[in-house]
């Protein structure tokens, strides 16, 4: 077989392997890594979780391992719909839930479901690296729009569709993250919220709002979801990843029933149904409040994980370094100063100080981002956090003193 | 949200819900369904498969809730690669596996990788009807080949495929199962599956063998894979659903390793990895050498069912109708005399009868197959098969005789 030959299109859109080839560098044992979105596996109650398996093959028997329904196990969806109320003021009932393999499959089903080729879908600048891999996979062009401190800039936003407009164009799809942004660490307030729902409305584009961090969050519980302000706009998608274990690979998507019913048949032929065995763990498990309790934990450890970043950030930082504070979630993103590329910089500090990250630039759809990148604290032992960060300062104040070298001619 | 306008095309194409109709007339309790194609509870050993989901949780610890590398559990990998040498005849390493969320995503991912638009898909006709819900997704062409008695018609295929070249078109693609075919429970013989591969290989078009019933036999060993008779071109897919349990959601693909990199790229905006904690129940099963004698007690209990099927089918059956007669698998095939239409006699069948099968159309993509239907033997208790045989037959003989008073005009 000459398999070159035969390949589709979409292989060139999403070949990039560039990505996958960094996280490799970061998996050395010697290396200290923030680079995967990795939930620490403290957070797991192994000896709970065993508990619920066993009580599921015990009193669901074989119908664990029996084929389910294409939108999910039927009591899952209704705990799901029952929890949305008082997590995140969102009224729902089964008819409104489809079970997923993981938020990845959720964002797939949508994708699928929306996406013609040459359609503009909105994200954001920078934006979660694997929606590339998704949303890729449909030929589509990219409206990226810029964040700051407070998520999506919906003025830009507004721009980009008026403009867009004008070349009698229309966006298909906005893909946000308002809470806990990944790669960016910000949340969206309530009055951009506001905006943002009013602005897609009024041009008849769904928002799919990735949710992934928004229980895991501090000091406070974050604004209202998009979800909450425009139920019929929103395809809100969450993932069990972050809040249970990525490993079951279960998240959901909460939609219009009609919308339910597009999505299932999309599912038929994506992967028919999720795992019927793992969805009666998550519905046992979180039946018995164990989600919650596991949740509350997790706030805990990732709450003490950001200060230890934050505090090293602030004692070892050289000039010119930005970073965000993130009031939840798993991430902090940084800014060097111009002209640091922090591709080759990772390639130094993974060989120099055994330390690693990812680069800004797989986060953006045009190649920016070569002076900023990603740090995760959710992952690595906490004890060994403020040596990583000194060790990222120190790779970059190395740069910066090399720029500056390289600039004055030494 | 006017949400009928933001729907992608392929919507339309995958937008057939009868198939989800008739089956949920086929779910009514007092119905003995012949209708979806589901394995019997009984062949889950619910308290090996406890015993085993403890030990994964006692030994495996976090890493079974962590998320997993995007090819698969490395072990499991290498137990399938290892497998397939006794099993299959076919010579694997862990690199040439890529672990999948059962069957489905398996044969969406090689669809994902080789399918344009518009691109020629070889199916054989009849065929699995689930296979249209994932190929339907790419906007392809179909080329349907019919089956006989020995599998699909390759002196068809060779016709087929030679016009298309006259008209300057290649197939993409080559789906079939050789093996205890769904639905028409045939088996291809040694020497056509030679012709095959040899025709598949002079045109360079992959072939995807779909395996999932290969390893339920009943007095003999079907003939080598195609796998096994071209490795380099052949897609192998099997399935974990039928010889450990569907609600697993686990499955593979055996191909060359620089074909697993490309469906691993495409995974990745799929569902990033298959469930770690399925992965590795499946694993420590096959391990301890459950699975092989799962297989050994399904074979005797489909077989068995087969029996009292193809038993009551010759007792019961009016004259005109025909069957056939399966090695193996879930499925026999029913042609009754021309005229009769099977979708309109099941709904006679479920109201009058109590009985359900699925409709000949829905298997073949031109819509053929009027006087056709599938009976599935597998899931219906054994007690009940002869009963729901002799209901089939009543609403057959019922059809043929009004359709025979309706030519006479009585």
């Amino acid at each position: 077989m000459e398999w070159r030959d035969v390949y589709a299109d979409r292989m060139d859109l999403i070949g990039d392997t560039a990505v996958i080839e960094l996280l490799k560098l970061a998996e050395r044992p010697d290396v200290l890594s923030f680079a995967g979105g990795l939930p620490d596996d403290a957070t797991f109650p192994m000896e709970a979780m065993k508990e619920v398996a066993v009580q599921v093959f015990e009193t669901h028997g074989s119908m664990s391992l029996q084929y389910g329904p294409t939108a999910g196990y039927t009591a899952l969806r209704e705990w799901i719909a029952g929890r949305m109320g008082p997590v995140e003021g969102v009224t729902a009932t089964a008819d409104d839930i489809i079970v997923t393999t993981g938020g990845i499959e959720a964002m797939d089903l949508i994708a699928k479901m929306l996406l013609n080729p040459g359609d503009v879908i909105v994200v954001e600048a920078p934006t979660y690296l694997t929606a590339f891999s998704v949303f890729r996979c449909y030929d589509v062009d990219f409206v990226a729009v810029d964040i700051d401190d407070e998520g999506m800039r919906v003025d830009l936003l507004e721009a980009q569709l008026s403009e867009l407009e004008r070349r009698g164009k229309r966006a298909k799809l906005i893909y946000t993250m308002p809470t806990f942004q990944n790669p960016g660490g910000v949340t969206m307030p309530l009055e951009r919220r506001r905006k943002l729902v009013e602005l897609a409305d009024r041009y008849n584009i769904p928002i799919l709002e990735d949710h992934a961090y928004a229980e895991l969050y501090f000091e406070h519980a974050p604004p209202p979801s998009l979800k909450a302000l425009n139920p019929d706009g929103v395809l809100f998608v969450s993932t069990f990843s972050k809040i249970f274990g990525p490993g079951i690979r279960l998240g959901w998507i909460a939609a219009p029933p009609p919308v339910i019913a597009q999505l299932c048949q999309a599912k038929l032929g994506s992967d028919q149904c999720s795992s019927t065995l793992g969805q009666r763990i998550v519905y046992e498990y979180g039946r018995q409040g164990l989600m919650d309790s596991q949740i509350v934990l997790s706030r805990a450890l990732y709450q003490a994980k950001r200060d230890v970043t934050l505090d090293a950030l602030a004692e070892h930082a050289p000039p010119g370094l930005a970073w965000t504070r993130p009031d939840g979630g798993f991430y902090v993103w940084l800014t060097a100063p111009e002209g640091i590329d922090s591709t080759a910089m990772l390639a130094w500090a993974v060989e120099h100080e055994k330390v690693a990250y990812v680069a800004g630039p797989s986060f953006y759809t045009d190649g920016r981002g070569a002076n900023q990148f990603r740090l995760c604290y959710s992952f690595l032992d906490q004890s060994l956090i403020g040596e990583g960060i000194s060790r990222v300062c120190r790779s970059v104040a190395h740069h910066v003193e090399r720029r500056h070298r390289d600039r004055i001619g030494v």
